[in-house]
């Protein structure tokens, strides 16, 4: 039969390495770490590298950047490649693990630029990361944007709760917003699955 | 700084390519296109290269396979490598697109040998494919293999609707328990998030 694909690749934009080795190692402060985040989400739509998402796993306490991910879904031709997806990834290979909470492990922290959608919520609950600090919540993203974020379940803040994950909300939240607002007025695409339901 | 990983590869297991080339190219009836998925399944527990998860792309119409896609998390060290996301992900390569409900291709249907996690339910409403099949969705997943499944949203059946995804329910069910049930008896590592919570 015709050749099935076996394997595929996912990668962060060209301009990503340099930024990165800027950086400090650790970086102790939160609000220090959503800034990061937010500057990696706005760099990334105005680089037309992906969408204005980004995410980071840090060591909760000692803030070390373990990764960084940006959003890379149109550019990688791959609906999954959300910027929690891409952080939590990176982190695992990074590490050798697909548990960030394996016991020989710190604990990890996902730092990320809003509230992730339906996806990548499951995906932070089978990555490990024991502490979630968001930008914001609200309806405001897809407002802003025009992404559909999808049918998170109803009580997502009891669920992170109930599974010992710990949710700070609002950090950085004023420049996310600001990130949002500059991608909305940009005209970019907005990738939403099935040409946002047209068909 | 520490240099930052930029990159990551996911592949299907080493078997995979030699039992690809054996399949037809396209497989009309829908109880065949599940009984590949359900041999998937149990062939990657038995062969030690993941857990006893597997999907299938395919044209709805004609059947034709696009891309197969086996759970990979331990083997590759990554929380977000389920079979769904495998095979949608390579299903994505093979056609050059993030979105498998673009108006220039051929309707896909997803074929799994249960109800997505919480994760995988995000991912396919993400993939374009505007066709579900699945062996079944209640709790004997879970019971069987004590996999973690999470807080999938309460009327994920009307949100599919909603967003026009057709779904099948039961094809190809004895088959998908019988698999669950030998990895249950199997023994083999059950890979929850955080050592299972008991962190």
């Amino acid at each position: 039969m015709t050749e099935l694909p076996t394997g595929l690749t996912l990668s962060m934009p060209e301009w990503f390495a340099g930024l990165a080795a800027d950086l400090p190692d650790e970086v102790p402060v939160l609000d220090d770490r959503m800034a990061i985040v937010n500057d990696l989400a706005r760099r990334n739509f105005e680089y037309g590298t992906g969408g204005p998402f980004a995410a980071g796993v840090f060591e909760r306490d000692s803030g070390r950047i373990v990764s960084l991910g940006v959003n890379r879904v149109v550019p990688l031709g791959k609906s999954c490649a959300h910027a929690e997806f891409m952080a939590i990834s990176l982190a695992q290979e990074a590490l050798g693990s697909w548990d960030l909470g394996a016991e020989d492990l710190p604990a990890h922290q996902l730092v990320v630029n809003w509230r992730p959608c339906v996806m990548c919520f499951g995906s932070t609950l089978w990555s490990g990361v024991v502490d979630i600090v968001l930008a914001g919540a609200g309806p405001e993203l897809e407002a802003l944007t025009g992404f559909d974020e999808g049918p998170i379940h109803p009580d997502w803040e009891l669920q992170l709760q109930s599974r010992g994950i710990a949710l700070t909300l609002g950090v950085g939240n004023e420049e996310a917003l600001a990130v949002f607002r500059a991608f909305g007025e940009s005209g970019a695409l907005v990738y939403n699955g099935r040409g946002g339901g047209r068909r």
